[in-house]
């Protein structure tokens, strides 16, 4: 479910800060995402996307027990909202994206996204530049958060 | 259903490069976006926006059919999500937009922008400078994506 | 429920003009935002955030009554969509957001945000350079929108 670096359709504007990206179809969107950061040398950057996927498994996290419960998208739908960001893991690029995904009667299912088969989307990233942004374990809510 | 260039409330931020609109009072969104690059010269960019409509046009891609369904939004909802683009088709600026509704309990719908009714609403659209984007029509899924 | 400003975990980027904020677990949304643009003088800027809340109250503006509607949310929800901007009200900077929430199944709940309390939230601010932007009282929707 990779897609391949080669043939991601990037377009970059205002002096290479911002990029437009055509995911291909049946890439996965976060893998793809991460790729673009990966290539340009990215560490911190904001995103939003739009498009349709084919399906999607998306997150809730449970505040009380700091698990992560799957929800299992198996049918298209049209990606209505996507906003994450850039940051780093571990040393390396990490993807936290949030979505909103509505099926053919405009019904809605929404939450972390964990991975998403690409029908179409249209991304478009905003690079950062500035501090070193690691993510570290939140003891107080479980959560790999940016280190205050 | 056309708004007015004339009464447009656009306000210009960071040298030209961003712009706040008040969308006027009735007027359909996805045209009142389209006036504001049109008056600009503006071919590509992105957009959000948030406020409130009266009624709206949604669409739903049949990723099997190639075909788009519309769902009809009879009631004044809250816009909650806007993330929307802009590119070229047949070399006129093109206006590509996703919304979330809410309705007086909360409850959500969603898709692609085909029209809307202005209540009121707040775009913030951000100009990109540099290569021209053209859709093309894409035999994969039906859909005119940017031409890579 | 007023989250401290000496721990409020901001960081600037692209020379001060964006900056992204860990909001403080526990501290109020809203709030949060407007420590920030205060305690940096911003008086106008856009944003987006993404993350979970413990628990919110949203508004739906009735349009023909011109009063809003409360929803409390009382569980936790994903923060699937947050869209907002910053203009002044009465010579102060003000916070207009819009979000979308997610339970464990992934269903949502949206609207206008009056408060909500935070579980972990990362917010991408981006300060807008400008004219003045002033609110001022609207008689046709009974809102407080951008004076043209």
């Amino acid at each position: 479910m990779k897609s391949n670096p080669e043939s991601l359709g990037v377009f970059e504007y205002n002096a290479g800060q911002e990029m437009l990206l055509r995911v291909k179809h049946d890439a996965e969107l976060v893998q793809s995402i991460l790729e673009l950061v990966t290539r340009k040398g990215i560490e911190a950057a904001t995103f939003t996307a739009i498009g349709a996927l084919k399906r999607a498994r998306l997150g809730y996290y449970d505040q009380k027990n700091h698990k992560y419960k799957e929800i299992a998208i198996e049918s298209p739908h049209e990606l209505v909202s996507c906003t994450g960001n850039i940051s780093l893991s571990d040393g390396k690029p990490f993807v936290h994206a949030h979505v909103v995904l509505a099926d053919e009667r405009g019904n809605t299912r929404a939450g972390h996204l964990l991975e998403g088969t690409v029908f179409a989307a249209e991304v478009h990233l905003r690079r950062l530049e500035g501090p070193r942004l690691e993510r570290k374990l939140d003891a107080v809510t479980g959560l790999w958060l940016w280190d205050t």
